[in-house]
C-alpha cells in the first residue's frame, strides 16, 4: 500500500496526542498533505477555528481525522465525580458535532469527503474502572453510526475505528510492556498476543481514508487484536 | 409471570415520562413497591435527592430503573447546535453516574441490587437526523457495559434495554399509527410488523429486575421488534 | 414469575440432554404441558416423527424448544476430521429446518406459535479448540435470525438463546467446579464470576416462550454471565 | 494502495465464481502471485488437492482466500428440503476445515500465513427466504472467529469479510440494477445508496491479506454499504 492518500488534504486533530504522531507519519508517507492541528478541542470555539485554520493553510479539506485525546481515568464507578465526567465528554464527545458542522458542509457542497473518528473498543466491551471513558467513547461510536447513515447520500463517508491494545507510549510505556505480568495478560486477554502496532493502526486508518474505502459508511471497525470479534 | 417483583422496592425515575407510566403499572402488578419519582434529573443535585427521597419514603432500594427522558430531536447533523447537544446529554447521560453514586453504595453494602437503564436501539444502528440522540444513547449503553462488569462481583447487576419502535404516545401518537404510510414503514423496517407494546417492554424490564435475572450483568437487550438482531 | 406458560403445549427435544432436564422442570413449574421427546434428532426422519408424536400425544404444539445436544469436541483446528464435523452438523444444524418444516406449518395456520433454539455463545466469540462446535452453533444463530424475520408476519416468533458458562453436569462436573483454577478462570473470563444456573437459563427460556415475549422475533439472546455484552 | 501484496503467493479458490474474478484481478494488480483454482470444492478430496496443486505450481502459499460459491436459494423456510440444505453446506461450509487442514500446517511451520474467508452479511442480519444460505454463512463466520483465535499465536491470521449488496453479475445483473424499484430498495435499505463495487470489495480483501493487516485475527468485517453497522 503506497500513496493511497496522494494529493488528499487531511486534517488531523490533536496531532501530538493519542494516535496523532503515528497518523501524521503514516498519512504523509501515503502521500497525504497532512494538516496537523495542535489545538485542544475542548473550548467550544476551537473546532470551528481548527477547521478554518486548516482551510486557510491548505485549501478545501478532503478528510477530517477526529483524533480526540483524553487520558482514560481509572476511577471506580462509585467514585466518579462530575469534574472527571465533564472533562471526558468535553474532550472526546462535544467536539464531534462542532467538527462536523465546521468541516462537512464544504464536503457536502463538493459531494466528496470523509470523516474518520479514532474511537475506542472500550465502548464495545465492558472493562472495570473505565465507566467514564467507556461512556464517552460509546457516544462517539453511536454518533458515527447515525451521522454516517445521514451523510452517505451526500457522498461523505463517516466511519470510526474502535481501538484497544494499540501500542502507544501513554497507555503502554516501555516499563509496562517489559513486565511479564503484562505480557501474560496480553496473551490471555488479547487473541493477537501482542499490542497492535501504532503504525498498523494508522495504516488501517489511512486505508479507510482513501478512495478505495468509499464504500464504507457509518461503520465501526474494531482494531484491538481480536479483543472483540466484530 | 406474576409477582416476579414481590416485595422489591423499585425506584423508577421520571415516572411520568417515556416508559415511566408503563413501568410503574407493570412493576406494581408484579408486586413491586414502586417508588415513582417525578423529578427532572438534569439538575446536578437531583439524582442524589431523588435517591435520598426514595430511601426516606420506602427504605433501602432494591432496584433502580433509570428511565431518563428526552424527546429525540430530528435536527440534521450539520445543524446541530450546542444547546441541543448539551440538553440531550444533561437529560440522558450526565444523570447516570450520579444515580449510580447515590443508589449503588447501599446495594454494594448489602451485596444485592439491580440497576436497569431504559436505553435506545438508536445507539445500535444508525438513523438519519438522530445524531444527538444516538450519541447520548450510545454513552448510556457503553456506560452500562462497563459498570455492569465492574459491579458484578458485588452482586449488583447493571443492565440496559435498547428499545425502538415501542408504542408510546410521544413518539407514536394515534394519528401517526393510523397513517397507512407509517404502517408500510413498520412492515418494511421492523420485522415484527407492529410496534412493541409498552406493556411488553415493561414486562421484559420487570423480568430483568427480578431475582430470576441475577445472571445478567453488563448486558444490553434490544427490544425493537427485530430491528437489530442482537 | 409464575405460570407464565399456563396451558401451553411445549415440545422439548432431547429432553434428557444438554438443557433438557432443567427446561422440562422449569417449564412444567411455569404451567406448561411439557412434551418431552427423548429421540435423537440426527436421523433424517426423526424431526418429523418427533413432532408427529408430540401432536399425537398432546395436540397442537404451541412452542417448540429446539434443544439440540452435541458434546463440544476440543480438537485443534488443524486436526478436525470429516467425521467430527459431520456428526456435529448432523446433531446441531441439520435437524433445525426439519423441525421447522414439521412443527411450524400448523403454527402458521393458527397464526400463533414459537420456536426457541437453545444455542451457544461459542458462535459469538472465538474460543480455541472449538472450531467445529462454533461453526455448527453459528449456523444455528444465523438460521434463527433469518427464519425469525420470515415467520414474524405469520405471528410465529423464532428466537435463540446463545449460552455459555451455564451450569450443567456434562460441561462443568462437580470436580471441575471445585477446582481453584477453574474458579480463577471464571473470575477472570466471566464478568458474573460464577456459572449461570441451569434454572436461571431455563427461566429465561420460559420467559421467551411465554406470551409476554411475543414482541421478540429473529433475535439472539446471550446468556453467558456477561462473557459477551450483547 | 499499490503493490500491497508484492511477492505474496495467494491461492484463490473457485476463481471464476462469486468474487473470484474481481479478487484475481485486484490481487494481481497488487503484486500478488495469484494461484487461481477453478476446482469445485464440494467433493471431500478437493480441498487437499487444490492446495497441493497450488503448492506444486507456485511453492509455499502465503495467503489462502476461501472464496466459496453457492447461489443463494430463495426457498421459503417452510419448504426447504434436505437436498438444498446439504448442497449449501457442502459448497460453503464443509470445505473450510479441509482447506485449513491442507493449507495452514505449512503456514504454522513457517510462522506466517493468512486465511481470508469471503463470507456474507446474511449471517449478521436476518433476511426473508434466505434461511439455508444464512445458516451456512453463519457457520463460516463463527468458524473464522474460533480458528482465528486459535491460530493467532502461530502468526497465522484468519479473518472474514461479511458482504452483501456487492456488485456482481450473478446476484445483480444489469437488468436488475436498471430497475427503478431495485434502485429504490437500495436507497431505502442500504445506507450507501448504491452497490459496493466488486473492486472495492476486492481491494479491501487485498488489504486484509497484506502485511499491514497482521494485527487482525478472528475478526469479521462487514462490507455491505452500511447495511449492518458493525
Amino acid at each position: 500500500m503506497q500513496q493511497a492518500l496522494a494529493g488528499r488534504r487531511v486534517l488531523i486533530t490533536q496531532a501530538t496526542e493519542f494516535m496523532g504522531p503515528a497518523l501524521c507519519e503514516v498519512f504523509a508517507e501515503q502521500g497525504a498533505q497532512v494538516i496537523a492541528s495542535m489545538r485542544d478541542l475542548a473550548p467550544p470555539d476551537a473546532a470551528a477555528e481548527v477547521v478554518a485554520e486548516g482551510v486557510a493553510q491548505a485549501g478545501a479539506i478532503d478528510v477530517l481525522v477526529a483524533n480526540l485525546a483524553f487520558l482514560a481515568p481509572t476511577t471506580p464507578a462509585l467514585e466518579v465525580e462530575a469534574e472527571e465526567w465533564r472533562a471526558a465528554f468535553a474532550a472526546l464527545v462535544d467536539p464531534l458535532p462542532r467538527l462536523v458542522r465546521a468541516a462537512v458542509p464544504a464536503m457536502v457542497a463538493r459531494r466528496a469527503g470523509k470523516v474518520l473518528v479514532i474511537g475506542s473498543a472500550a465502548a464495545l466491551r465492558g472493562m472495570k474502572r473505565a465507566s467514564t471513558y467507556s461512556a464517552a467513547r460509546g457516544a462517539q461510536l453511536a454518533y458515527v453510526q447515525a451521522v454516517g447513515v445521514e451523510l452517505a447520500p451526500h457522498q461523505v463517508q463517516v466511519n470510526a475505528i474502535a481501538q484497544n491494545f494499540v501500542d502507544n507510549p501513554t497507555y503502554f510505556p516501555p516499563q509496562v510492556q517489559a513486565n511479564p505480568r503484562f505480557q501474560e495478560r496480553l496473551a490471555r486477554e488479547v487473541p493477537l498476543g501482542r499490542l497492535v502496532g501504532a503504525r498498523e493502526d494508522a495504516l488501517f486508518a489511512a486505508y479507510l481514508c482513501s478512495a478505495a474505502a468509499d464504500c464504507f459508511v457509518g461503520q465501526v471497525f474494531p482494531v484491538c487484536g481480536g479483543w472483540v470479534p466484530r
